[in-house]
């Protein structure tokens, strides 16, 4: 027989351990759920000391604080990470859950019923955090997770998957039900990204160029997730206070998540009484402000914004904004350039507000509200793996029944077809 | 600006299109499938003219008798075809359903409604009545389509896209809906499975070989359809009456599609009495017979199986036969070289159809009948679009529902978040 690669001996491996993991009950999985964060808390020196490894080595090369930020790992978040898996204990078990129920007239009895995906890989960067997070929401929901977090976290991440991997098997889960790919080269994931015979899903949580490369390359089925162009539209009746308090909370609670604003639409007739006042207030909030020719009229600050600008995702205190003649032009210029992730209109119009509601397409569209609250905590999932932004299997913010799939079971009598 | 290629402007034109559709009445969209299939019958002579060319032209290119049959087209198949789509107004009109609704803490309200997916790309082999399905079924969804189907049946497609088209865009289905590749090099399919900027998901429908290009070289997401390496297997408390007929139907009615049988196991303490007759039968009905060194005991008729055999979809009067130790060794089979279709038991031992049901991974798993109702119709939804074999968004026989996806909708009164 020839050579097995990691990824292939990991991939056999989980497939067998997802077999065996589909029949669990729940409380064996949230025992094991327990035990993992018990196990976490106990050795938190061991992945402390595995982190500093880390830390330095990033340190050395080069990567930015907020990038070291979130590689470090304390006490406090490692205890954070294993309330995070009792947490996950709470939650229902989508496992078995009866979906359909129909006998037809033959007298076949057709159910159709939850059952895990099978193999989950996850791809990520570096952020240690969500070694413990995915493979807990894998975990729960009879999933085995094959997982590939940035080689800038290599040793913080070994040392985690150790030690719930080790928690988890000690109290009845199968063997090969949570691996991490410990070879840090990209070839790693190309290989993981083609590694059909046993990988059902891949999901990449990160960055666009991330998810970008997950897309172009998988062949095995992706759900992606993540990128947001997401636009507030101040429509003519608006509450202008309310806009404003959305507008600026959009954009400024949070700039580097998926959920914030990057671009603020605002209807001609209202611009000149709203956008002075607002501008000043992202100026003053530190926002770097990049206008359409009608919006640098209002505050010296703006500078003229690119078309390029319409299509970015900044991820940052810079906000691009444009003033529309109408609702019309607000959902063209959205369709145009939006991800289809949050979209916010700010409206006293209820024909607007539905308009805006069954026009565009994205996974979240909100009235007189923030975008930021797509979220899976936020809707009351108690869960998130990531948001989905493409309309296959899953939109918007995934908990846990995204994590699954359904099977039908048929029950009869001898039928045959004619 | 750059020559657009053919799939880049129907690319545009249906992404537009699918704006405007999504919003349609389940009346508009049902006057327009009216439309088309009177459109149809009133046409006909004009689709068998055209097909009597991809006749002729099949003839020279030497295609097979099965082949031709597929692709020829008669007025009274151009009937069903019409039927076909009266069918579909019947169905109830999935888009629009509130999925869920919940009221958060905060005051927000969050739906979930069910949404078109947008533009679906369909690629198929030489079976005109496909164009007319698939587009009967996006359309009745609200998702325009682009079809791609076997360069052989072009003249047949082209001539039904445009009676099609003509009757629905008269009725008020926006421009862009309904549309075909008339490239037929393969180069088309090749840009077509990277269209991510107009394509929402690519559904192929054909044989393994077309469904594995698909697959393996698509970057929009794919719903894979259709491979069926199916068991049946005969457990030693057997109604031997329930399972020859159960075990003859799977092979015999229709090897040529993918819920029937490849491979029969047999529990080794009835083996002696069941298969004798059993490869009689089949033997009778013209079937080949290839078995593993126990199976070739019973009957002189029967070849020695190779491994290659397990592994392989016949769609043909060729069946591959086994016999197994017990429950735990044909669960082992099956999860080695099943395709997770369809799997069938025959049983009197309610443990044994419990833990087959659970144990076995695959889209339909059956009880005492026939794979062979692995169907949309014989379902109950009253359609079929394919029938998926992979575990993301759709298993099982596709209906209308899996062909939409869903979004949330939230209202608020200005809340921001923390």
């Amino acid at each position: 027989m020839d050579h097995l690669t990691e990824l292939q001996i990991k991939g056999k491996s989980g497939k067998q351990a997802a077999r065996k993991l589909a029949t669990l009950s729940t409380l064996t999985k949230n025992q094991a759920l327990e035990k993992m964060a018990e196990a976490l808390e106990k050795e938190y020196a061991i992945i402390l000391t595995a982190n500093a490894i880390d830390i330095e080595n990033g340190k050395g090369k080069g990567l930015s604080q907020a990038l070291l930020d979130r590689l470090l790992l304390t006490q406090s978040r490692i205890e954070s990470m294993a309330d995070g898996l009792r947490q996950v204990t709470t939650l229902p078990d989508p496992i078995g859950e009866l979906l359909s129920r129909d006998k037809r007239p033959n007298g076949l009895e057709i159910s159709k019923v939850r059952v895990p995906l099978g193999v989950i890989g996850i791809i990520y960067e570096a952020r240690p955090n969500v070694t413990v997070d995915a493979a807990g929401l894998c975990l729960k929901t009879g999933n085995a997770v094959i997982l590939r977090g940035g080689s800038e976290a290599i040793h913080s991440n070994k040392a985690i998957i150790q030690i719930i991997a080790q928690a988890a098997y000690e109290t009845g889960i199968p063997t090969g039900s949570l691996q991490l790919v410990e070879t840090t080269d990209r070839q790693a994931v190309n290989e993981m990204l083609k590694l059909n015979e046993y990988l059902d899903v891949i999901i990449p949580r990160g960055g666009a160029g991330l998810i970008k490369t997950v897309v172009e390359n998988s062949t095995v089925p992706v759900i992606e997730t993540g990128t947001g162009i997401c636009h507030t539209f101040v429509d003519e009746s608006a509450d202008l206070k309310m806009a404003e308090a959305i507008a600026f909370n959009a954009k400024v609670s949070r700039p580097g998540v998926c959920n914030s604003m990057e671009t603020l639409l605002v209807h001609e007739k209202i611009a000149k009484q709203f956008l002075p006042d607002m501008l000043e207030k992202y100026q003053q909030a530190g926002v770097e402000l990049r206008g359409c020719p009608i919006t640098i009229q209002f505050h010296q600050g703006v500078k003229t914004a690119t078309d390029e600008d319409w299509a970015t995702e900044y991820s940052d205190f810079i906000l691009s904004i444009r003033v529309v003649k109408n609702l019309d032009e607000a959902i063209e210029h959205i369709d145009k350039y939006s991800t289809r992730h949050s979209e916010a209109i700010v409206t006293k119009t209820p024909e607007n507000a539905k308009r805006f509601q069954h026009e565009v397409d994205a996974a979240a569209v909100y009235v007189n509200a923030s975008t930021r609250f797509t979220d899976g905590f936020e809707f009351g999932f108690g869960a998130e793996i990531g948001i989905s932004t493409q309309k296959l299997h899953a939109r918007g913010p995934m908990g846990l029944p995204e994590l699954t799939s359904s099977k039908y079971i048929i029950s009869g009598n001898g039928q045959i077809r004619e």
